[in-house]
């Protein structure tokens, strides 16, 4: 079994804020985070796949088609946008780089078996700064 | 002549508009950097000091003072924030990374002169992702 | 489950040398790794934790508690350090990056339980080098 | 059980063509990928082995014999050199980095009994742009 | 006066070799570079520009009207090929990485001043590997 | 006028501390540098040279005989080394990278005209850690 990975770049604004607890218990939770305002990073979105190597073609999966879908179902849908305000997935949910994590995940299984040779999804990783890395692995 | 360079980061979020101009024409000159709702970036910032070597102390400008005042002056105005509702040089001004080095650049010079051995500014270089570098050089 | 991974930095020196054999089999064994003085690296360490993402929260652990742990256990400790002279770890322990990995595990476990949640402890992973990487794994 | 893994790099070209299908079908499944001369990459490749720390030399494994042997197994080997000519295993297969990933494999197991303590070999991992890498795991 | 730098990426091979001198003296003079059937790398081009910061805009160039300036001139013309044979300004010279950041510059000159604004060419800067890296300054 | 530069990469350890002063005003001026077993980095050093280019050759300089020069001149004496007590440069000056990139500039000076074709020397340019880079420019 061989693992291939692909590397997809998006920047995106997004603030830490729970509805459901008070505004100096946020401050205390989210830190800098909760600004009332929003900030924003440059992420680095990691897909992994995994499967056997297709002895004609030497791939393990169609890379162009990949990273087709990979654009069209998440990077056109989170880049240059603001999570809190654009994304629907933030309505109810705190826009923690663990829930953007969960989001991705949902959005790339909604048409995932249509990939032609369907590789198995293995990981998908986010990083949000270089000191800050989010993982869902063994999917 | 040495040139003694210090890196920090930020992370902030902006949006690119221009008060003058309509909505159609904001929409053409900055494309996805004219989003509604704003986006943001993991900034780098790199500020470049120089002068010569103190023969005593081998250095050419106290780093830990350049740290606090650079932390003092810049980074902790610019961290986590919203450029565009938070940081007062943008109130007429786009916040374009070109007018984000300059106002960097003014606010590093109002107390400058204050620094032991008032080390010669140099450069400030600002990265806005891994494609995109700004710098106002030999200041 | 989510894997979070937070990176620290800490420079130190160290010689690798073991008293149990000769100068001889010393330099041959560690190369320039044995020269008398020492030398010393930039290190990195990542400390990954997994665990499930709090549904009110957004997040696998407190990161704001994590990063103090870690910075009070370890970088402190480890920071600006001769491995060999300052550490107790390697008063008997040739100050490999293999037995740095294991002492940085043995100090994070030490109040790993007073950690609100009790987050999982995943992977501990120390950069020597560019080229050189030492994990311990599925903790 | 510690993960020890080394960094090497080569550089070196390729063509992705297959000789069982239509220049056509060659052109859409590889696409700019099978321009007929060939383009090139900076590789780097990743080698992991674990097993425990032996105690007197505080090392899982002898890392100047292993560089001695990858070198000498695999760099050497494909270091400035066009893989579709030069190197025999793509002879009668494409010259993917999935089918290099396999190469490699090939040619580290060959003579892998000799290293001294024979530590187990982990993972196979090759970048061939920052966007792609391919791993072979839990060997 | 600001100056904007954007980095690109290309791949592509080349042989290093001189038809004026034996088989022998290109052997010397270029090592490995030499080898028959050639080599390739990961490109990185970053160009720069200096202007004024225009006071309405906020920007010294227009960076979208760059960016497809540059793709169309050297980067569809350079990525995925062979130097030395998919690029005409190689027939007669050694395709070395100097003679490389010539030909860049040269193809970005040609319609240079329909660019709308007119930024001034500052630098031209090609990194071959890691260890590499070649600039034509204060253009 | 084109400039080529080369990266080489040392390890070494040093300690920050001036004979002229008293222990408190040491650890004021240099803080956690001046611990007194001392600390390391990894070192990144990249020397640029500048030239026309050899219309035969296609190049400024011989990348070989350069890279051969600056590993026997600096890399090697300062590889694995402890700075206070291996090198004889900084026995009466503080081993601040102010002096030892003049260290450096003063031991690539020594034998430069004896490289073909004497490339002009343009930039020491010496990187201590992430944040951290000293250059000695337009020599």
């Amino acid at each position: 079994m061989t693992r291939v990975t692909r590397r997809y770049r998006f920047s995106a604004s997004h603030r830490l804020h729970c509805g459901s607890i008070s505004e100096r218990e946020n401050a205390e939770l989210y830190g800098k985070c909760n600004h009332p305002f929003g900030h924003g990073h440059n992420y680095i979105l990691e897909v992994s796949v995994r499967g056997p190597v297709d002895p004609n073609t030497g791939r393990v999966t169609n890379i162009g088609e990949l990273d087709e879908y990979i654009e069209r179902k998440v990077i056109r849908y989170l880049d240059h946008r603001d999570m809190n305000r654009d994304i629907s997935d933030f309505e109810n949910v705190v826009a923690t780089t663990e829930n953007l994590s969960i989001a991705i995940e949902g959005r790339l299984r909604e048409e995932w078996n249509q990939l032609s040779g369907t590789p198995a999804l293995d990981t998908i990783r986010v990083q949000e700064t270089k000191r800050n890395m989010f993982e869902i692995r063994d999917l």
